[in-house]
């Protein structure tokens, strides 16, 4: 992952044992890489607001699969967006909703926009739209080193 | 999906017609359509805050496959909570960063511990969790009509 | 307000139970208002993402009054952005913590970025900005009925 | 403000340009001073969560002071509410709508359910709630150091 760089922060000793134990308790065993995690998580956010940025991100779709069409028109609109789409994976939840999930990619703007096709279709009941970058997307926001960019 | 109830609603012109420039821009054909997913998203929303609903979701994490014992770990952590996961899909987004979609089922709380496990993993770059409720639990919160709740 | 519409919608009968539940809940004592409230949510949510929107809203900070210059850094960044600001007021909430609130008024991208300039500054130690639109904009957000953008 | 730490921490370089990129955009000069920030941001978002956390905040109101009894029942809901509210402010957006902001304190969900009644009343357009907490609260969540507590 490249080069490390060594940076010395100063914090208030309330705030650093406050945010010791919050990262403990999530499952941390190095405050570096809750570091990491925290800034990630703020660049990642500006990133994907912006509509040019190449993302990554999953979209999560909730249905019950006796609505009139919904599969056939599920089908239609990925299709539409073959280049938006890296994969899908289903789950049954019970005797009628299904759980549905996307791996997408492409611009920001397109990919939201594919997503709110696919919530607003008639009979699908809930989704989400998760996006996210790749480290090197992050650190290099304007290089294309997205593989999905230069096969399709 | 049960027995539908026609109801009558007062709204400003103005807002109306914003709203349904709005939807068309979406992607909605039907207002009712546009109407049931607003109050499910709220619905939604206030039962995931529960500690205790039964919900299903994803969590999208994104790692680069070299860091060390990265793939260990994940399949390790996986495996203690494996009550919790339905499936999972991969893709490979680059030379080093893998996608990685879990579909998760179980109490709100303990998804959401689990996801911040996975999300804390030293190597895991980024990480998000969604959680919904399949339609028959935003309608019923109280039943466990869910499938992988009577299995495991 | 304007002309009213009366529309029709159709809804599962259990979907809107559990909707009157929830509404009931929050204070609602009517299922138009709360129709009303959530299509203003979205609207608002959409219209205040747009850079070029004009916006009203509120920048909350909490600070300690003893950091060192805090007070006369907050005057003079207020000062250089007066025409944002419409009123502030100020609690103290205990020995060392201040809570200023600034309505703030403008386009939404001047106002963010005003709102980062205060909470990023040195003994600001948290910060939130809420942005909204009155009713006016949300219907015709291309006119500029807003009184503070003829006045300034 | 009590006795500061200083740690060292590990970054790839490259995301430390872009996160001190980042910070420079958002008018930080001071690297550890963004590092705080983002700490009890997070934190602040846990501790709000939490509804038994003694939180302050603002409830930003707008509405239109034409609607029948508006002004009234806000003033009635206030007073019931009396020992929730600091001090309330007012601005005049335009011909019709008033912006009016609240500084609040009390226990978390209190506060919540005190906002949604607010925000709920026929004649209010849009309402949102900012939860914070202040910096001596952050550091000892578990102490009850806010000003108000005592005096009511």
């Amino acid at each position: 992952m490249g080069i490390l760089s060594r940076i010395g922060i100063a914090l208030d000793s309330d705030l650093l044992k406050r945010f010791d134990r919050s990262i403990r308790h999530r499952g941390y065993t190095n405050r570096s890489e809750a570091f990491r995690d925290l800034i990630r998580d703020r660049l990642v956010t500006q990133l994907t607001a912006d509509p040019d940025s190449t993302v990554v991100g999953t979209v999560t779709l909730i249905y019950d699969h006796h609505a009139h069409g919904i599969t056939e028109k599920l089908t239609e609109v990925q299709h539409e967006n073959h280049e938006l789409v890296v994969s899908t994976s289903h789950a049954h939840l019970d005797h009628d909703s299904c759980l549905e999930v996307l791996i997408v990619h492409g611009k920001s703007a397109q990919v939201a926009r594919f997503a709110d096709r696919l919530i607003g279709l008639k009979g699908v009941q809930h989704g989400r739209l998760v996006m996210t970058v790749p480290a090197h997307a992050i650190e290099h926001p304007h290089e294309s080193g997205h593989k999905h960019s230069h096969k399709h």
